[in-house]
């Protein structure tokens, strides 16, 4: 489903004005007769997994409602090299003034996709799933988790709001994996999920014993310490493993049988992917 | 000098409530009694430069004004790896709650000012000087800049508004470079800096032969193309390369003389910097 | 836990805004010396539970930062005929500028918890528990639900996001029951609960035979058809009651033996608790 | 006169982001293709006053502005249990994901001016009117005096700034009626109105002994009070009844022959109307 | 009544931001060093009515908490050239930061109390009363028409909301002083006063004979019309003049008797008033 | 080139909901039916230049989307007492509803744009330009700086961030003229420019002496200082005068030479300019 346009208009309308600031392209309102029509296509520079259509499209029209597109790739397609993404027509000074900021929506989470696509190609036949974290950054989760969807990844969830993960600070302070359980259990509503973190098979034992979660979070694990997890678990709880997951290693954690891994790269280290705006 | 707070606040605001959401850490709140207290410290673990200090007490603060902090280090301090950034103090439901917004902020912003530190250190020696473009991502043009300065490098202009830069699509369209010249001079204030892109010699020899602007800015220039350019430029014009920079490519590029080095990389494509949080 | 201000700062401002409309209470600026200072109590003039608290001091603060409060109930509080609630001091044109919109807040917010407690009253001794549904008023969605908690409720869902139900126009959209079951299992995280919806003793076991889902929703089952139900589902979902519920039928509900009832009016259609501010 | 949809386009834009959250409607997205159409049908199951047409259109153009509406009952239409109010024809996941939000405005505006069309219904053949009072929820004082109207009912003041009422405890701290009428005459606008509220026929006599206000509220009068007061006032101020006004009292109220009859319940205590939405 | 900082603090914040643009004063900035305190004077260099100080107090609170402020004037005082408005001490860079936007506020709404405070003295010894318009300037009517207060005048209405005034045009269009008239007394709350604007004697004569209104407005009436109006009028209404009303003509308008004279002038096309800051 | 609409888009939605206040414009809606159509023209009553078209016809496709327009003059244009600028068809209680706020917008931006005409005619025949300052009022820079284009006028800097200005107080402050001079020139971006302050003929020399800088502003020079000054300059910075400078002054102190005056009377003291509003 794509994203629904209300969720990104305000964040669009703030990188436009955040670009503008003071009020005018200087450049374009000084150098370009009002009256220059042109056409402008934006293609790949790489092969990647495209994403950010809306946002871009969304800037052109915020700055003039009166440009033509010819939308040529979708959200989620791969596209390659030298590919040709969508072409604008219309008043080629709005062109220049809407070209960065939407090429900033594009590259940033067409890099978001590519990244979590060359992940899902890693781990591809196997069970797991690849999935995101809430390490994101400030004001773009929803277009970042978005990106994810777009290149074959998961989203974990989406705040501190819509599911219970009892980290290893929660089990310190509440007073273990037992206490933590059993507050979570009684407090939560039914509508909610509880997943728990462990960091060793100790505490892998200690959440089994005492009736599971829905979900296991393994953190930082070796494979041998995995493998052994998943015989523990049997099927028992969902299981995710976490840290020290990177492109070499993600096959391996993967083979382990493990249902989902988490990867905060995907949001909050993916290179911007290359775009870039030719003028017909 | 620091940003100004009133800059960042609907930021630090927005981001604390992408992820509370509906309106509850669920997991803190069915976890932990209200009434425990903590004491957290930030800390990294890896080399780097710290920036993003301001919009991660502001986090905290947004949750509970009542917190205590202990400021260990600022915004462009060069930290060790285990290095402690600072601690706080207060409400562990509290701090768990706004743990991971200002982990983004942190981690985000010191990525940034630790790779410019890296280019900075890469032309350690000549005069070139590293700065940023508009390359940023929506709605954190600010604080990505403010980073950018946090680890040594410069910003170039902040937006479309503040400063005339004739790319290549500029000249195209309105003519030519001594038509494009001859307009951004007539036409702009006084206030305001007029730099024009060349992509090849021929180029900066229009340029030269029309005035010159305050800037030129080199694209994708071959090394040896730099130098002739520096030979023709003789200072007339400050300069600037761009195109094609990285860690390999920098210093060379630095060695022919150019005043400043434009890096989109920084603000578009910096890891995030690995910083934890540990509960005393 | 307490709902954090920041959620509910902007809703006190709007309303403050809201009253003040263009600029001044008139009355109190025309009618009332500059210099008077008084006390003012807020008094229950029932019984019930109270909520608001932190939306009702935190108008008062807006207006005027130099308010002395003192504080003898809590949100969550039964409170009787009279009781005092908490206790103003300070600017008496600030303290008539504020009333109407603290007042606002105090006596909805405690008018939903009061009848939530009513219906939790009206079920004690099952196993039941009552919650609320997405049948909200705009803008007042999380201080509704932190008082349907205040009153001694669960919250169903917040929002479209945070769970999965799959009600009757799903069903039928998608093709029925199977079709959408394996959907909503294929495509979604594994952090989110499934909710089915069923109107039927037919529908519920073509659910059971599908493999079930995480809670079943029976929508407007007669009594009879609520236990036969409970035997069919055998405690394999969580079960869930809804439709026609009001403070004659709960009990006969709850004692089938169902988890949850959820129950629209709470948030709907409660009655204001009737709150007094009275002048010392 | 319609609502100015300026007016309400930041509510609907709330109440639609509060209902999406992080971001989606995981269960349409999930459940349903996204390129199945519907036509869906928003039916009365109650007899009433509609009022909420507006922010329920909206609602739908803000998720989707290709849906196509067929618009068969106005705001201020008496309906009739089952009689249609409009259908919305387009993509079915967009219809699903818009039904709540449009039908809480929908249900809670047509309750209160069906609340409201009772007590106008219960006052006919008499002279007064009915009207509302401040006593309205956070953010939503323009559609629920709006809905006020649609039922029949007249506005009091719409905020603090549009009117003066001096209430009791204006006069008591102002040091008495006499003070406080005068203060309010020389001090206030001569484009605003002075009310002043009375407790006893007592401060009437004193009231109409300082020349009077424009209007008199008489609050929790008897209604042999009331009959005693309106052959005092005698024309000379417009009356106002208020206080203990309900359903069963306010014919009684009406027959002394006050203008004007006051109820808070309209707004903080109405009902929902039962609408309901079906797909064809 | 001082106006609530509530009301004041979005535009404080618009203003500051407005200058601060993309995020620093870069003069201070570059110029001066982090750790330098200073003392500032605010003083008048000319006579006048000092308004403005809670927005421009704001600015300075706004760009850094810990300044101290010596407040030596007040909204509404006579100020003479030279005299010292308030001094503000504390960080260097940060004062000359605050400065211009400080000044912007108190310069303007100080423009508008000295220009307010002419007409009132002009009048002096007349029964009139100056008061201002809607002919204010796009979101600082709040503000603006505080200052006309400070200098002694009154305010008409605020916004379209809170009173009638049937103007040239609604007259024409709703065919003519009699269906106006009657319509607005029919339709209209009891909370709220009619106004008639007449542009001949004739149809002051017509707005007699239908009973009148609340307040009639004589616009563009010669002298002796007003003069024959008054007669006409009798006490009956609150008479008002506007228009072609100037500090020359204000005396003798004044002089016919007429309760109030409506100046546009107020607030669009007062000058700033002089006020300088000068660094101890 | 013309104002994006997206930076004038929120302004006039301030202004018109500061208009519409609590929700309605009651006289328009009590005296004239909702079926009435009219057409009215906005006509200017003098001499001046138009600027404001793109606000005013907003605000009237905000309250109305249905309005067609005429537009019989354009921003810039020098338009005639009794010249016709713009017609608008439609809803006679929508334009009675938008007229004043739509007014308001173009009679400020016209008298700002007027004014600047006066200035520019005034030193015609000489090289200097007319340009503005930071005096702007609260929320309206952008308006305002458009307008004075719109008026023949240059702008000065738009904000703290887009110059280096220093003034008076930073060369005190910093320790004198060639320390300020150093630290801007080693602290700035290439992209910026910079200008110093001078009052007097030593001050000038010592910035000359010490590398001069962009732009030098002679603030409050004699004519005779600013021919001294012009001599001592010789083309090295590009001059401006400041200070003192009026319609009586202007061409004298445009004499001399210098190749800019910034006027801060522009924005901060214009007059509105007149325009009427006639129904058909």
């Amino acid at each position: 489903m794509q994203i629904p346009s209300i969720l990104i208009e305000d964040l669009v309308r703030a990188a436009i004005k955040e670009d503008l600031g003071h009020g005018l392209d200087i450049t374009s309102s000084c150098v370009i007769a009002g009256n220059i029509e042109a056409k402008a296509v934006f293609r790949a520079r790489k092969e990647g997994v495209l994403a950010g259509l809306i946002p871009a499209l969304s800037t052109f029209s915020h700055i003039d409602q009166d440009f033509e597109f010819d939308i040529l790739a979708h959200d989620g397609d791969v596209i390659d090299e030298g590919q040709e993404i969508f072409t604008v027509k219309g008043n080629a000074q709005a062109i220049l003034t809407a070209e960065r900021v939407a090429l900033n929506f594009l590259t940033h989470m067409s890099g978001i996709a590519t990244l979590t696509r060359q992940y899902v190609l890693a781990v591809q036949g196997t069970n797991a799933k690849i999935c995101d974290t809430r390490k994101t950054l400030a004001g773009l989760r929803t277009i970042q988790k978005y990106a994810v969807r777009a290149g074959g990844g998961f989203n974990h969830r989406s705040g501190l709001d819509d599911a219970i993960l009892i980290k290893d600070n929660h089990i310190a302070i509440s007073g273990g994996i037992e206490t933590a359980l059993n507050y979570a259990k009684d407090n939560s509503s039914h509508m909610v999920k509880i997943e728990i973190e462990v960091d060793t098979l100790e505490q892998l034992e200690q959440v089994l014993a005492h009736g599971g979660a829905d979900i296991v979070m393994m953190d930082n694990f070796e494979i041998s310490q995995l493998k052994t997890a998943m015989d523990m678990v049997k099927g028992k709880m969902i299981t995710e493993a976490s840290g020290g997951v990177n492109l070499q290693t993600v096959k391996a954690i993967a083979q382990t049988g493990v249902d989902y891994i988490s990867v905060g790269a995907l949001t909050h280290s993916a290179h911007a992917f290359d775009i870039g705006l030719d003028i017909d």
